[in-house]
């Protein structure tokens, strides 16, 4: 009897992610099988790069299977949505007990639940991983959060730990075990709406140090190359200075100046401000990024005719110099500011998952995955990794490092929001985010007066600052207050 | 033989709103069947108000439907969720073709859709009804918001338009058919976003008279009185009038300083905000009262570290003397300025939620609705209906009363905004209402910007100014680029 020789994952879904997925796993040594729906796809992976490594070539998903070693690695990298469920369905009677399924798109996390729960009572694995780095980080080193059971990532770890981004700093793999079922989904999402804020705050620094400080794109290209030697240091601010130095060859004007200011998305910033939403964790720098983006694309009609028509009704406020470097340094710390706050308020909503969802995570580790090969990576990881490593701050700004570090930044972060209200230049995330620091440090906030309103309105009650329980007033004029446990309450 | 008196409307779930409605009914003429799932309820409902009208007591579900005339009418009052479900589940058999089951209660519009599609097909009318105005606009008149099929209104529309309230100005029930199955429950639940902002704003008023211009809560309680008789006339300025004039019985403190400031929230702000982000419809206003709610409840113990910890790093500003009355009318100016905002916000998430889910909405209806009755009652609701009144303005900013009103509000809105950024007080949403206006206002957004990182990173793609179709740039040095037509696009 001769044996076959067996894979030890096999791939289905050969469009660009699963492609490079695929050849990155056999470049690190593995045998991979392939397949995919159309086998197209799969010879024409195998034409252009098959010498890269071991691949086994498979016509259907029962092909796939036999020609796996046991337990079963399946990685499916098709569409977020139905078309997981489909493969799902198809796979699920082929497959013994232990075998694992490796979900490696954007899927919403509450899917990877209730996928991980159904396939758990059929005696499967289901692990639902968020892969970042787009094209390039498939290919060489993605960042990789992996949820599911803690057993199947004995299985499914080392292979992934293997094809992952090493953080340059320590040469840790960028990937770690998150938590249970859609941990790994979860977390990959708020690392999207982060980017989201990360996008945005590059972009109001740079509307600001046009429209206030006169600086064209050639030399702001300058000035982020300048500002990645500081603490922004990032992937985001790096290629921020490439775009803004790149020229258009049909007009030679600046790119940026041609390129129609409509924003795209996909999905998970919007998602990520839901489940914040949802879950009573005030990500507003999140939010704001996402509805920006709604607002530049959505209604093109409404912002011709906005621009003609609504008065700008500007205030006098003192000059800004062309170029000012003060003001130049004052709109980096803004920038930085505000993007600790989209930090904080996104590693707020991941520790309040793990409490809604049972999943025991370590925020230093989440960082640590961060640090390279995605899309958010910056020396700002380090540092949270740090404020996060035998501690447990109950808000990122809360740990000493950044605490300290707010005091040189926020006179400028408010001298920014400031002028550019004065000035008219939308600032929708620096803005929010520096109202969310305020609210946050802030002894009484007039909620104090909403409870008010929600009792004078519907008896909803309020809680006093001197006493225990539930309180209603009986407004109608006289000054009797009743305890809310002796009241009818709705 | 002997005919029984039949009922015209049966109401199950007798709670306050249930129990409200149906003396509602009664009080004007209808006989009223009565069920709750304990007939305790029922009987102490009748023992109270029993000779207010006519009711007929009913023990069960059975008796209910048995009472009632063809075809029969059932008005569900229970808990939003599964029992809505239960209860449907229950009903359904016992019914006829033709009969109409009404959800009064706070459903989600998703639940709506689902439920009038299922009920349909067995033949049955499914009529979602959004009711504002709590208990006593339940008692006395509610603005009620029903969706469903256009025949089910035929049966349903008389009694319900009976017994809402009346606009003052014209006596116009505020009630109306909006659309087919979830439409009611939608616009209920925009309504109750817009009611959040409009909560917000005032209370960000209401701090800033306080913090800055030194103002105390009594004092307030008189100038909230006489903004009451200007263009922000409405029961919410009304009420924060009583509200802050109000005297703790066992301090005496004013009770807004002895109430505990952790703001409530039940969950159809929040649906809004979701909404908005799914469909793309940016309603900042909503999302970040939604969120001023959370940080305020949500996690106490970094509130009181943050107070403690975090640098307040203010910048110097022009002192306001107390109780300055020009800077008193500039805070009343954002104020009116930033409920507009949060007004054609989402006057602009209905718009588009007709679009996505095929209701054919008038919003100058709708706007007629919230004018009595509901919480959102305001004297700006008639200039909302006659700025959609033979006319479709894109924003509601853009028709031309709201427009040529900014022209006096937009600069005291500014030095408001930049005021209360100077002094360390949070304005998330004067702060975020006003980014939107600039936003919608600017010429160029640096969502340009953002598209060149998206392309940058991961070929997304952008659009050019001067020529139709998707382009990518071959960022790797060269000024080269491609229509994205010829190109593999991921």
């Amino acid at each position: 009897m001769t044996e076959t020789k067996k894979a030890q994952i096999g791939v289905t879904g050969l469009a660009v992610m699963g492609a490079n997925l695929a050849r990155n796993l056999a470049r690190n040594g593995y045998t991979v099988a392939l397949h995919n729906r159309s086998v197209e796809k799969t010879d024409a992976l195998l034409a252009e790069h098959g010498s890269e490594g071991d691949f086994i070539r498979t016509e259907s998903l029962q092909e796939l299977v036999d020609s796996l070693e046991s337990p079963r690695r399946i990685l499916v990298m098709v569409k977020a949505g139905a078309p997981v469920d489909a493969v799902i369905e198809q796979l699920e009677p082929l497959l013994d007990e232990g075998d694992i399924i490796i979900d490696g798109g954007n899927s919403h996390f509450p899917d990877t639940i209730r996928r991980e729960r159904a396939l758990a009572e059929k005696g499967l694995h289901f692990v639902g991983v968020g892969v970042s780095g787009g094209e390039e980080g498939a290919l060489w080193g993605p960042s990789i959060m992996p949820g599911g059971s803690a057993e199947s990532y004995q299985h499914v770890g080392p292979l992934l730990e293997k094809i992952s981004a090493k953080a340059p700093q320590d040469g840790a793999p960028c990937c770690a075990w998150i938590s249970t079922d859609g941990a790994g989904h979860f977390v990959k999402m708020v690392h999207n709406g982060i980017e989201y804020a990360d996008m945005q705050v590059i972009g109001e620094a740079y509307d600001i140090l046009r429209s206030i400080a006169g600086i064209e794109p050639a030399d702001q290209a300058q000035i982020f190359a300048q500002w990645n030697e500081t603490e922004l240091d990032s992937y985001l601010i790096e290629i921020t200075s490439k775009v803004l130095a790149q020229v258009d060859a049909k007009t030679g004007k600046p790119l940026v100046d041609v390129i129609l200011d409509q924003a795209g998305q996909k999905g998970t910033g919007l998602w990520t401000a839901q489940a914040g939403l949802a879950l009573g964790s005030p990500v507003t720098a999140i939010a704001e990024s996402v509805f920006a983006r709604a607002l530049s694309s959505s209604n093109p009609a409404a912002r011709q005719q906005a621009q003609e028509q609504l008065p700008a009704g500007l205030i006098a406020t003192t000059g800004i110099a062309a170029g000012d470097p003060e003001f130049v340094e004052d709109v980096r710390r803004a920038l930085f500011a505000s993007k600790l706050v989209a930090y904080a308020q996104g590693l707020d909503l991941i520790a309040r998952g793990g409490e809604e969802y049972g999943w025991d995570l370590k925020l230093d580790t989440i960082a640590s995955l961060w640090r390279a090969g995605c899309i958010i990576r910056a020396e700002l990881l380090d540092d949270i990794m740090a404020a996060y490593k035998d501690q447990s701050p109950v808000n990122m700004l809360l740990a000493p490092q950044f605490t300290s570090l707010m005091e040189e930044l926020v006179p400028s972060w408010r001298r920014v929001v400031a002028k550019a209200t004065a000035e008219g230049v939308p600032v929708p995330v620096f803005a929010s985010a520096l109202s969310y620091y305020d609210g946050l440090r802030r002894d009484r906030l007039p909620a104090a007066l909403i409870q008010g309103q929600r009792d004078y309105f519907g008896a909803h009650t309020y809680g006093r600052i001197d006493a225990e329980g539930a309180f209603h007033t009986m407004w109608s004029g006289d000054l009797s207050e009743v305890n809310a446990a002796d009241i009818h309450v709705h």
